[in-house]
């Protein structure tokens, strides 16, 4: 490999900038000290901008799936009826945690690689005849590179059922719009090391006051979990209940400050012009891409290559270039490939990986398609500058 | 404050060394790699010696009660009867957590600043008529500074019954002696961010085999903490059932590393030394200690100077020189304060905090004893070079 170096492309956990790396690494704070407060209360407030939420945002020490668990542990008592949008491998897991907590899981499933229409939900709430604890849905489905129509699901839901409505956003928080109470979301959460450029070890729950009633009713067996003492802890002492993840809170900061030197919507735009000049140079390849324009993400892009050219592919650009892809999951694994662009991703990585593809399917398919991605994606890039 | 220095001798978090703090920085790597899976064994399978383990130990991203949590979870169903051995804060919150589970908790409540005597435990278990699913101790209990006798405390619970021994090793593993088998424990989980000096955000979990057992077994509703899933990721596909917390996992190869080289019964010794010189010194000032020699722990030393003192002690360190120790928890806030002596810490820390405690005390008292500490630790020091 070339100089040893590595391109991270997989859809988390992603590169971290230096400046945040130098912010992880300054001297280690007491977390009962007014030092931490203040860094506390700075980062949950300057979180809600980028959740779009009303309220600060709770930091819990634990990655991605003590997310997913925080938001389902403090709502669902045994027997409870919810509804579980499954799009792909991270709903199937929302569903799983649901059901681990004594749910009575209503799983709406759809084909892996699409999205949930909202006649989808529509058809399958009004097919059910129990009153729904929560609608849980997925924003950005990790294992797909499929971003689910939240707004119009959140609207759905509302309209349908008196349920609260539940959403994932792991895999895209910092890289796409929000507004919690404008698509009426009651619960939002997100992990560390995806858009948010740290990395794991840091859950983020951001939840409205409708949610908190429910959390402060839930009879549900909890400890570390239980926001209720997370929300006590930071609106009474501006403290946490348990040692937080004190590095990576002072890493957070400067991601905020990243994310506010840029803009909050520069950030967004950037990913949407990574995913256009992606898609753009795979389409010059002969590689196609798993999912329609309209449903793929901006932080996550699924290919379909015939799958003799998977291994290749995902091979060659690890053993050639050192550029990190990652493979399918569940059903998925050895039938598409996934390349990560959120977080600290700019149009360069993508014409990095770009150009190792050109390199790969020159080889593949025996004929010279050498710039022909690259150019494409420039072109993208022009239009956008 | 002179430079703007600080000086962490709180009992966690605590210093992380330039080398750590480097392998943390290290370009981030995909959780579901070979490099992955090679880091992973190599930590788990290191841990091994410091936890005195068989098998290697389990990693779980959370802070130290999240380790106490899965301890918990894993064993304990709705009316089990356990007891927990309460000597302070970490005591009483191990019960609250079996209580959050479910149990039927039976607290040996030890006055604060005692150890847990062996006869006491033999006393109460045999007060007991109900059959004890496990006995929870704390090895060094942080909120007041003393080692309880874990093995004699293991010994008395096997004699006496069918429990599990389970062990909150928190803020001392790493800088104290334990075996768990010839010491009969049979869970022992600690953090991270104590004397193995990494940031907060990493548990360990070693278990034995019959809490294996114990542990598929368990029907509590869990999911993130479900050590099932971590042992079958492990053994299976070396591999995590959910993303770790790759960066701290890199952390702690580099802490093995450190530990190796020093050599782990020089690194216990010199917490003993510490520990001395610390105690040797308080002695000269006119501090007076809150702990007996013989059950004070090598990690963290409480003094209980008198009230007046409480306040401008700890402030006078804090704004003098930048030395930042913790107060009392619960009902010793304002009684006591703590001083944290664990991990990336040698003699010329210990000499530094009592460096202040002189020009402080000098103050406070109105005479020069300025030296008298140092000197003391000196001498302590010499005769163990």
């Amino acid at each position: 490999m070339l100089f040893n170096q590595q391109f991270l492309f997989t859809p988390g956990p992603t590169p971290i900038p230096e400046r945040v790396k130098l912010a992880m690494n300054e001297p280690m704070i007491a977390h009962r000290s007014k030092a931490f407060s203040h860094l506390l209360e700075d980062v949950s407030k300057r979180l809600m901008p980028i959740f779009g939420a009303k309220d600060p945002v709770l930091l819990v020490a634990g990655t991605g799936t003590s997310a997913l668990e925080a938001a389902a542990c403090n709502i669902v008592e045994d027997g409870d009826h919810v509804v579980v949008i499954v799009t792909g491998a991270f709903g199937d897991r929302f569903a799983n945690i649901c059901q681990a907590f004594g749910a009575s899981v209503h799983r709406l499933n759809i084909e892996w690689g699409k999205a949930c229409e909202p006649d989808q939900l529509e058809n399958y709430l009004k097919s059910l005849d129990v009153p729904i604890k929560a609608v849980f849905a997925t924003y950005c489905e990790t294992s797909t590179g499929v971003l689910n129509p939240i707004k119009d699901l959140g609207t759905i839901t509302k309209l349908h059922t008196d349920a609260l409505f539940i959403v994932d956003g792991v895999s895209c928080i910092g890289a796409v719009p929000v507004d919690m109470e404008d698509w009426q979301i009651d619960i939002l959460v997100s992990g560390s090391q995806k858009a948010l450029m740290l990395p794991p070890g840091l859950a983020f729950i951001a939840l409205n006051q409708r949610a908190r009633e429910v959390v402060k009713n839930c009879r549900t067996k909890r400890f570390y979990f239980d926001l209720n003492r997370y929300l006590t802890s930071y609106y009474e002492e501006t403290s946490t209940p348990f040692t937080p993840a004190v590095s990576l809170i002072a890493g957070m900061r400067e991601v905020c400050n990243l994310v506010e030197q840029e803009g909050l919507e520069n950030v967004i735009s950037r990913h949407q012009l990574l995913k256009s000049m992606l898609r753009s140079g795979l389409q010059e390849l002969d590689i196609p891409l798993f999912v329609a324009d309209d449903i793929a993400s901006p932080t996550v892009t699924s290919i379909k290559p015939n799958e003799n050219s998977i291994a290749p592919i995902k091979q060659g650009l690890q053993e050639r270039f050192g550029i990190v892809i990652a493979g399918g999951q569940k059903h998925l694994k050895g039938k598409i490939l996934r390349i990560g662009h959120m977080g600290y991703c700019t149009p360069f990585d993508i014409l990095r990986v770009l150009t190792g593809l050109e390199m790969i399917q020159s080889s593949l398919l025996g004929r010279n398609i050498l710039g022909k991605a690259t150019a494409k994606a420039e072109e993208v890039w022009s239009k956008n500058v």
